[in-house]
């Protein structure tokens, strides 16, 4: 079964999955680094322990003490420090408005507050700036020994299985070196999401010639719940295997909603910062400004955000483009930006203040995700005019922000039927000079409201296989409400099998051990080692045990 | 809410579903046909009710009473006695082996017995040969309606969406006639199952020129439930939206068993006769004969059952070719076949009888399905010299039973990566002459027990695109334990997500109608219109009550 230790304090679920320990790699190019990995001990003497990726962080580390009040041990402000170009300051102080104004009794700020770290003008900070002045950081060689799964060599057969793949023009190597890594993150292709600011963080790497990954995103409800409660949101994700995670988190504590989620998350934080902006002048895009916007940033920047939907691309001449559509724009901060546009009458000061955006996200090395406010939020508006003038204009920003020194990722939709997928893909490549894609789904028909997870994994899976390299999930709940605990679930397992597959089809030279681990598994009737290989080892367990319960069953 | 009446006689689920009423499209070319439809109702004065294409017999037509001890009426009994060759006869008696020498008193005998139907020899008998004799048959005018809908001409803009799909050689037409169905039928790239016996039967027809269909198994469990619980579960996944259903029962009351469903039967069932045979032979494979066998082909014939599940592709040469595989052989029928090969030491003989089961399928009109005995059970099996081996087999074979004047669809993996999927369907189409391609899944990853409904729904969508003709359900219990009724709704709802992204892909002229319409519902806030559009309409408003249950929310 699936021991989950929940005590009362903290209020998150901790404790290894099933048959499962924490295991370590110490890579040689910095034996300091401590690079987390899962491995699955199996019954049969003849079958070596598997290892796989783990985003599970330390909750599952029986080793280590979880206090949900203290966060995580800060382990990578001592790299930032190092490498230097940071310094110390006293950081922007927290308003009410940043938390909607409550009540101070409502408030609830992390209890341990700290200094937030910026660059200095005219030194690397960011990685795609170190990995452009030809330095490899500790980050980067973080990143390649957690790709290997701790290996210190090439796998046997590794060339094999790449042969073997369809990796469209993807170049995903035997094995990934730290010096692979910095070319990757310097030629754009790649990128670490990692704020200087976020010392929590256990780094790990987006790009196509890597294993995709997966975001799920979570959000505090209207009726607040307690910080501990949105804190095991995140938890509970990347026990299921969320690589990153976004906070949507609107209305009242907002930002001591988000200091709480960032100081425990051993992932990435991906924020849209124009949702919080909003907030602040009321609720009323028309309101919105580039100084609220601007103070907006530099608050979540400064608690270490580790990247940002910014809906730059959505242009006022591309507004009239949504006119014919059968469902607009859908994407909230897409429709936020068009009626601003349309309201002033000129170009969002997104777009206008681009560089400007830059210059604030570069300092703290936040990653762009550059939005897609203008996606189809139907199989009818799929590949149009406007989505595809949009991404072109995703193109153009790219290039502005390398020019800056940010690291970039861009969002891709959305609905799209089958047979149009494939042209998402390659237009991104072209437009975006192979800057990493992060697609919602897409979703590949309209008509199954309550399966969204899977209308959207079918096209998920196809695009990763095509070369996205973060896939976003979606829940049961998609369109209808907010997902709870088991949708989540759901939807990170359901994304986790969109992006394996993936992996598989691209020839990812290690990928298949797994697969292979539990078909031999199957083959020999070891229920047990089936389930504790599985995805999901608790529901593959409960769905044998209601025809055969007995232990019996499970091992012979 | 999806209203659903359950009186304690029948036991079986009727009513229609929400906001849906049946209606019945009378074709030209035969008014005396009805040709059944959902028509869903929308609440805006703007929208024109929706029509979809309706497998739920009438058990949704509150105008039909259901009694599933009288079976439903034998329409189609009159169709085949009017177009002559064939004459009523004694028929094979029942034996007591036939339902596992049960007691009497445990005998369930279906209450209205009736003279089966053979073809006479000379006489055209099968769909096929009336389609070479250029004989359109009601069978044919029948689902040519079906495929359009109702339709009585081209839909405004059917060229543009086919020219916008890919269909990867197929050849959708715009509108579908009768003359269309004949054609396809002759050339073998379609079929109709309709068992001559199979007088409840609302025709349908699989094949890549025509809408995707998608099959559901059910079974009886070794704790015998009713008849009834029998009959509802065939019930229940066509509510849902099976096109065939595949009896998979094994155990005693057997034969009796398949009575029930057949005569309660408004779609094709299926069966894999060779699992009855086993239970003649007490179970031990090697025990099985040609004898024992073809006794169990005409039993089932006579019955009414309208495609035969026949493992005749496993050859004695093909079993060596499986020794290094991962997980062997993973089909039950090829297993046993493989096992009595090796046995006796000579090729099997479904393969040496092969013309004899045709002769016999000809005369009842049962389709064939060439099963893939040797189909993967992981990915690292896909596409080997074992699987692709049997394939060319089936080819053979394939023109065996069509110069013998019988349909003929091929079955397929399985466990396949999804970029080993297109090789499969290219390679059918090859070898096999272009008959329909039957494939279960494939299942693109291993790793996910519990999750294989999605894991093979990718894939099943994918193979669906690239030209297969029905897709054959899986559920989330898939190697893990007996499905029951949640699973198989949503083993059938998955599939008919994957069948209907196929469909969108392909350029299918009408299939994005449904997408439009609640796409268009989404934009308005016309929840309820939303729900009654999509394919599960009751989980769809549960989701949504979850977080806003006001009926003011469902209409604003």
């Amino acid at each position: 079964m699936d021991t989950i230790v929940t005590p009362s304090a903290p209020t998150v679920t901790t404790g290894p999955l099933p048959a499962s320990r924490k295991v370590y790699a110490t890579p040689d190019a910095a034996p300091d680094l401590r690079v987390p990995l899962r491995e699955i001990e199996l019954s049969s003497p003849l079958e070596p322990p598997v290892r796989v990726y783990d985003t599970t962080g330390p909750y599952t580390d029986t080793d280590v003490a979880i206090d949900v009040r203290k966060g995580l041990a800060q382990t990578r402000r001592a790299w930032v420090l190092e490498r230097g170009g940071v310094e110390e300051y006293a950081g922007r102080a927290i308003q009410p408005i940043d938390n909607g104004n409550v009540k101070d009794s409502v408030l609830r700020p992390f209890p341990q507050a700290q200094q937030p770290l910026r660059g200095i003008d005219g030194k690397p900070i960011t990685q795609f700036e170190w990995a452009r002045a030809g330095v490899i950081t500790k980050e980067m060689i973080y990143v390649a020994a957690r790709e290997n799964l701790g290996r210190k060599q090439v796998l046997d057969g590794a060339e094999a299985r790449l042969a073997d793949g369809e990796s469209f023009g993807a170049a995903l190597p035997a094995f990934i070196t730290p010096e692979f890594v910095r070319q990757e993150i310097a030629a754009g292709r790649a990128i670490i999401p990692a704020n200087i600011n976020h010392s929590e963080l256990e780094p790990m790497i987006i790009g196509r010639n890597f294993l995709v990954k997966i975001n799920a995103n979570i959000g505090n409800s209207a009726v607040s719940s307690s910080m501990e409660e949105e804190v095991e949101k995140m938890v509970w994700a990347i026990r299921w295997g969320a690589d990153t995670v976004m906070d949507l988190s609107t209305g009242r504590n907002i930002h001591d909603t988000r200091e709480w989620i960032v100081r425990n998350a051993p992932v990435p934080i991906g924020t849209v910062p124009i949702y919080q902006a909003l907030e602040k002048v009321g609720g009323d895009p028309t309101k919105l400004s580039w100084e609220v916007f601007r103070d907006t940033l530099i608050e979540q920047a400064e608690q270490g955000v580790d990247y940002f939907t910014i809906h730059a691309g959505v242009r006022l001449a591309h507004v009239p483009l949504t006119a014919s559509r059968v469902t607009g724009i859908v994407s909230r901060g897409g429709s936020m930006m068009a009626q601003w546009c349309l309201t002033e009458h000129r170009e969002s000061f997104l777009y206008e203040h681009f560089g400007d955006i830059c210059d604030i996200m570069r300092k703290y090395d936040v990653s762009f995700s550059l939005g897609d406010g203008l996606r189809p939020g139907c199989n009818a508006d799929a590949n149009d005019a406007a989505q595809f003038a949009e991404l072109e204009t995703l193109g153009e920003l790219t290039r502005v922000a390398w020019d800056k020194g940010c690291q970039v990722m861009i969002e891709g939709p959305g609905h799209v039927p089958m047979h149009k997928i494939k042209a998402n893909m390659d237009k991104q490549l072209r437009e975006c000079g192979e800057a990493p894609f992060y697609t919602l789904g897409p979703l590949v028909t309209d008509i199954a409201p309550g399966y969204d997870h899977i209308t959207s994994g079918i096209g998920a899976a196809m695009i990763g296989w095509f070369g996205t390299a973060m896939l976003c999930y979606v829940t049961p709940k998609e369109h209808l409400g907010l997902p709870d605990r088991d949708d989540v679930k759901v939807g990170v397992i359901t994304y986790k099998i969109a992006a394996h597959a993936a992996d598989l089809a691209k020839g990812h030279p290690a990928a298949r051990l797994r697969d292979d681990a539990l078909s031999r598994a199957r083959f020999d009737f070891r229920w047990r080692d089936q389930f504790n290989l599985s995805l999901d080892p608790a529901t593959a367990e409960k769905f044998h045990d209601e025809t055969m319960p007995k232990e019996a069953h499970k091992t012979a």
